[in-house]
């Protein structure tokens, strides 16, 4: 088992890294003093893949085990699925001495992460992410939220969990489609850091889009110690760890003009950090070359690179009610080169996407 | 104007204490750096009261003031007034930079709080206390929340404001049954930590129950001071933060019973606090002098100090939804004569209360 750190003072946590399913569980439950009762947060999908296997281990280990079962999908990660949650906690007689795991993707990390920041006001989790979305980038570094109508992750908090358990055979039984969506946001994290890993992915393309599982452990592994290295400096985000947002403003505005849950986030990710791309090349931060490497490396994963063909006002006003927006002039976070980043300040958006989007 | 820190690390701040209006306070939100964009949260009942007042002072001092106004009452104090204040926070173009401004009771305090804590993961807030409750309890400290339907206060955060500005002089148009319900939380802070300012209490029935600002101003600053201290020793409740929940175990279990709004939570507190006491003498912890001491002094100020006649099972049951219970044990504060107070294990909570309630 592989071990990063994710240094946060009082509120730091180990990330494990294992293939060798959840045998080492229980122990780093017990080893970071994780409350006996314990409740798993998982979805219907996961419920019969991983979600009996964890309750059983967890109770054979003297746990008192209990599950909340959500639908699957973004499309329920609202204040009404979190209601159920805290029913539910409620019913089972949860204290302040109780723990969520949270069991699944991105959104059942979000939302049942959420619910363990509000619930009595904090109870202590853990993150079992089991999709490369999850494992890569929502389970790690505490931002937890559910969707608004008008608008995603606008209702929030960042609340650290006890620890990360990423088990990288869970992604044997994810779906191709979800896999590569989850590789978007290892490329951008090679786009903004690392250019040696950008290169890397170059050379892995095969052997990840065969599911190798020792490409994807490393693959997994590289994106976490990026990622907990800018979470350690930037918790919550003044600064650095904006430009984990590569490619998600514009990404956010595909995902909710096109409706949430038809796009991917990874797809739309994938859409938004080339349009960042493009708009770093109109401002001379990167080469038309470091462009085509992001075109060619996307367009062999599979990924759609082109927009889809909603008009600029609709992007434009999808992007106003993103939270990055400070007055009028829009924060956009841009590549210089490959595997440098920069914040800029778009003082007349419109016309950037303009000459961006054609 | 008087100040009192709330030492807190990074996330110190400032408590104002004045007679004057509210003619300081925008050169308060400038010292502090508050963003230019603040929204106001109030009631119905403070809006004309102070809420015109203050937005005219604030967008004279160049701020751009917005105002969202909610109902007046705890049974308010729910996920559906959250979700207008989110909507309507979204509707302004609120974003990271955009502060939020409490201006009432406890209600507001906490609900606005909690949409502070909530919205883009946490936005700047202020409170502007308008309630003796407010001002001597729930505006400092950072505990922001809403109630469940199946509890109070059940779902929230630890979400500290960057300052909390107190105008005595707004006592004036608060009705005495609501003054007097926030006394209860002062006598708490006397009977938990400090047998002198008891006494003080004892000594100014008659200039507190007549609305005396400086009597008022004392009362709040020394309960401000007190609080502070607690807090900055234990910001999340982990340990010594647990007493000032004195008297809230069986309150709260007074209000849910009978229905929340009927008995104000002041009013509930100070049955709590009384059953609390006699706890304390069945276990030898005070004598029957102090018991003697607090009912009479709750008397002095009106209180009802016999418990409704809800029965042991419907309070038992109360209490065991109560946040505050770890296990079948019930852990419950006591005073220690008067001055002092003990967190302790009821491993029998039936026979304790049955005891105590006759």
């Amino acid at each position: 088992m592989e071990q990063l750190s994710v240094g946060l003072g009082d509120r730091s946590y180990q990330i494990l890294i294992t293939h060798h399913g959840f045998s080492g569980l229980s122990e780093e439950l017990q080893r970071i003093q994780f409350p006996g009762k314990v409740v798993i947060v998982t979805n219907t999908t996961v419920l019969p893949l991983y979600g009996s296997l964890v309750s059983q281990l967890l109770t054979e280990s003297g746990y008192d085990v209990e599950q909340i079962v959500v639908e699957d999908g973004e499309s329920y990660k609202n204040a009404e699925t979190l209601n159920t949650i805290y029913t539910r906690l409620i019913e089972l007689g949860c204290d302040r001495h109780s723990g969520i795991i949270a069991l699944g993707g991105g959104v059942v990390g979000d939302m049942a992460g959420y619910a363990a920041a509000t619930f009595l006001r904090g109870i202590p989790f853990v993150q079992i992410p089991t999709t490369v979305l999850a494992q890569v980038d929502s389970s790690v570094g505490g931002k937890t939220a559910i969707n608004h109508p008008l608008g995603k992750n606008l209702i929030g908090a960042f609340y650290q969990p006890w620890a990360v358990f990423i088990n990288v055979a869970t992604l044997e039984t994810l779906d191709q489609r979800n896999v590569l969506a989850g590789i978007a946001e290892v490329i951008k994290y090679g786009v903004m850091f690392d250019e040696t890993f950008f290169s890397w992915l170059e050379e892995h393309v095969e052997p990840l889009l065969s599911l190798d599982t020792e490409a994807l452990a490393y693959a997994v592994r590289r994106s976490c110690e990026l990622k907990a290295e800018v979470v350690a400096a930037d918790e919550r985000e003044s600064s650095v760890r904006a430009v984990l947002n590569f490619g998600h403003t514009f990404g956010h505005a595909v995902e909710q003009l096109s409706g949430y849950g038809t796009v991917l986030h990874g797809e739309a990710v994938a859409i938004g950090m080339l349009v960042a791309a493009n708009v770093s090349r109109l401002m001379e931060l990167c080469q038309d070359s470091d462009v085509e490497r992001l075109t060619r490396l996307l367009e062999a994963f599979g990924f759609v690179t082109q927009p889809p063909p909603f008009s600029l006002e609709d992007y434009l006003a999808a992007m106003g009610r993103d939270k990055k927006v400070h007055g009028g002039i829009l924060r956009f976070i841009v590549n210089v080169g490959i595997g440098e980043s920069r914040i800029v300040s778009l003082e007349d958006p419109e016309s950037v996407f303009k000459s961006v989007l054609g």
